[in-house]
């Protein structure tokens, strides 16, 4: 993970290309993606030391809502930018990507080595029926408007997206009440798990660390929403690509290789997690909060993902939910977790939709 | 429940407003519909009163069938009456009802009093497997039918409606014989933990309060069928409003409340076989039979729900099956389940489908 | 079973009609459907002969490979002739045809005799997380062409097809290296529950039937295919009844019967293994071959099941694996599958698609 840090470089790099020398757009976005990595890794850092310092609910609190920084800052930028449908693509292939890409390519390389692994079912459950919810409620607006068809107004549409992300929005409360405090046992065994950790920053410092990064990916952040169309004419990727594959990745690399590396040591309740734990903060929370922010801004985006968005985010749910409904996985599982991302990621760019 | 006993008086009411004043039909529906809210209670309790001096097999039954009267009566006059998307949509109501709204608050209500409840998850599957074979039996025609397009003559849906009717009844009969006699014991734990009950009535009150219960009720559900298009022009209210949303809730107010009792008092086994079996009693008793009728009057009503109302029940049953596979619930997924019912009725008034 | 050999004059009375007598098409597909029936016994018996063999693991993927070889050579012949939709029409049937008709019948008539039947969770577990891999991987090329319309090139969808075989038959591999080798003690039960078997054939009598029989099968196969469309039209058999009912149940008469004897005798774990594993190997091997097949003729045929295939096969997918989940079965729950088949049956016959 320490060699992530050169890409730090490319910070100052991306900012003297943007301002000083106006180096062409598309060298600029590259840059700024680069330099996104590892800023992703530097906030998870931050936040841990900080949340030592904290109860472990608010610490689990600040883990769980600064690790979706990166989107957040993004997505609010592209929303900013009236750049919709690269939001909602980002969105649901940051979905996927956890819930295919990082859960099977943990359970595959915890596989490798475990024969079976397993983990505490409780907890996975209630990410997974919070994940179903959000799942469900976003198939509706689809399917009625779908089969509506001229007679929804696009008012209307906006109406009934704003009253689902506060809905969502809603339910993520009531689920952080849930398990935080009137099940806070459910949880135990996960956090126990973890090693405890002793602080190796000051407090101060935490905080510095944190804001410094914060402003730095909100940076760059920009800069790739402002760079990317240019990007995308240039190196000739779909939009499908972009949002489906490539900026779900960048802000997740991190996690990711968290994920796998605990899976790896045989912790694979943690790295069930991160990816059930991120998909389900990215559908309940970083989603619905970008409708809003969008309708604060005065033009509601509609919440209303593509069939393909959807069809790949169904899967994946589906899919992760029966390979983990028995509390057991073997490499075999993971690997078809991978392959499935594989298939869709084909799809994506093939017919990109 | 015994405050509910004042709404019988709105059973004189409508007779007179109908048939004497001639008052205008919306208030007449009105009336009428709060009209059926106590009868169902008492059509209930006569039931209960009856059963008890049959064995418990017969009584099991009794309760079961005559716990539909309401809305066999309310959708046999709509039948007749040609209303048939109204038929349709009031069934698709209340299995909705049912498996979301009234298992939802129950479960919810029940999560605040006890952390974990648990249930006997045998009787819950054998509902289950049959109410997800009445989903993917309706399912089957609206999607031939959806990509069929053209080609697909009225005549052949109304054939395959009447085919598709007699083997959802069959599977009906099947399913009795297979909880009352070939496998009873597994549906013994519940019928247990209903406490005894002594006779309050004699048998001859018991039939005699059933058998007048049951004619008001069909004087109302006539009525209501009657005024329903005026009330609807004259209120504003669309026809998915009424059949998906208010209709299931007149017959049904009674169930809902026993149910949420029963989980309150910690028998949460008994709110869903409430909640489960009523549905599944509508998918496959009521509504094939309504097909049947309508068949004999000569004009098949085409077994093809609407790709909301379809979409309504899978999502229920899927969400339902979801929370109950574990054997055990908590607040939250009551939360969930009840939400997913306000968000579809939510789609339903907004975009009407 | 020995009653079916008297079929085997059919294969004698097929030669003689199409080279000598020049007997009408429509005939000599009857008996050319007719003489298939015992061939596959026949190549099942000579099979599992030479398996006792060879070591455990040869003889396992022997049973399994030479199970299919009916189907193959039907498939086969058909991709030469370019009857594309025939061929995926039976393979979807097949599936159907094993996971609700073949499991359903299996699990009731066993349920008739024992109450409840359990059986090996894992094996069935394996089973069908790579089934519903296969199935979800075949809903995306049709769910993206559906949505992406004009757009899609068909070169494109030809394309993905092959990158989809090659993935499916790579997951195949992927999935016999994870029975056989990986983890093969969890497959172990089912393997003891099997009889030991004595060989009654020496292994050169057993390799020279299996050749014959082979030879047999492709000869009559490839009359079946040559005669299909006269006798389909002679008999006014929709292409939808031949590729989904008819052509499925020829092939697997044999295996059909196995399963059912199997659970009759209380071992449900043999009927399950043979109804999940093949339907696994048609969707994960066979197809994908005559894709691959049809790729080198030089006329890729396009991975994309008719809606109502697709749907047939997800909903016996889904209701199978809701039925053996839990790891016990009942009768209702045969019962519901084979009824299931009859519904979906039904729709195809009239509404043929």
């Amino acid at each position: 993970m320490k060699y992530l840090n050169i890409l730090l470089l490319f910070i100052p790099a991306t900012i003297v290309e943007r301002f000083i020398l106006h180096t062409d757009d598309s060298i600029v976005f590259v840059t700024s993606c680069l330099a996104i990595v590892p800023l992703a890794v530097v906030i998870g850092d931050a936040t841990e030391q900080i949340a030592i310092y904290t109860s472990p609910k608010v610490g689990g609190f600040l883990n769980a809502t600064m690790g979706n920084v990166p989107e957040l800052l993004i997505s609010g930028f592209a929303v900013k930018a009236g750049l919709y449908s690269l939001v909602l693509a980002s969105l649901a292939g940051s979905i996927i990507g956890n819930i295919l890409l990082v859960l099977g390519l943990s359970i595959f390389i915890g596989g490798l080595r475990f024969k079976i692994q397993e983990f505490n079912k409780h907890i996975v459950r209630s990410n997974f029926v919070l994940l179903s919810f959000a799942v469900f409620s976003i198939i509706i607006p689809f399917a009625f408007l779908k089969f509506a068809g001229n007679d929804a107004v696009a008012g209307d549409i906006q109406r009934f997206s704003i009253m689902l992300a506060i809905v969502m929005l809603g339910i993520y409360v009531v689920g952080l009440v849930f398990s935080m405090f009137t099940h806070k046992d459910i949880f135990h065994d996960a956090v126990e798990d973890a090693e405890p950790e002793v602080a190796k920053w000051k407090l101060s410092t935490g905080v510095t660390v944190l804001a410094v990064a914060t402003a730095c990916v909100a940076l760059m952040s920009e800069t790739l929403v402002a760079t990317v169309e240019v990007a995308a004419d240039k190196f000739g990727l779909s939009e499908a690509f972009i949002g489906i594959i490539l900026i779900p990745i960048l802000g997740n690399v991190a996690e990711h290789a968290a994920a796998m590396m605990m899976s790896y040591r045989g912790k694979l309740d943690i790295s069930i997690e991160i990816a059930a734990g991120s998909s389900m903060q990215i559908a309940l929370f970083v989603t619905p909060l970008m409708v809003i922010f969008s309708a604060i801004l005065g033009n509601t985006m509609e919440y209303i993902y593509t069939p393909g968005e959807l069809l790949g985010i169904a899967i994946g749910v589906i899919m992760a939910g029966f390979v983990l409904i028995d509390g057991k996985t073997n490499w075999l599982e993971g690997f078809q977790l991978f392959i499935a991302y594989i298939v869709l990621g084909g799809a994506f760019l093939m017919f990109g939709i």
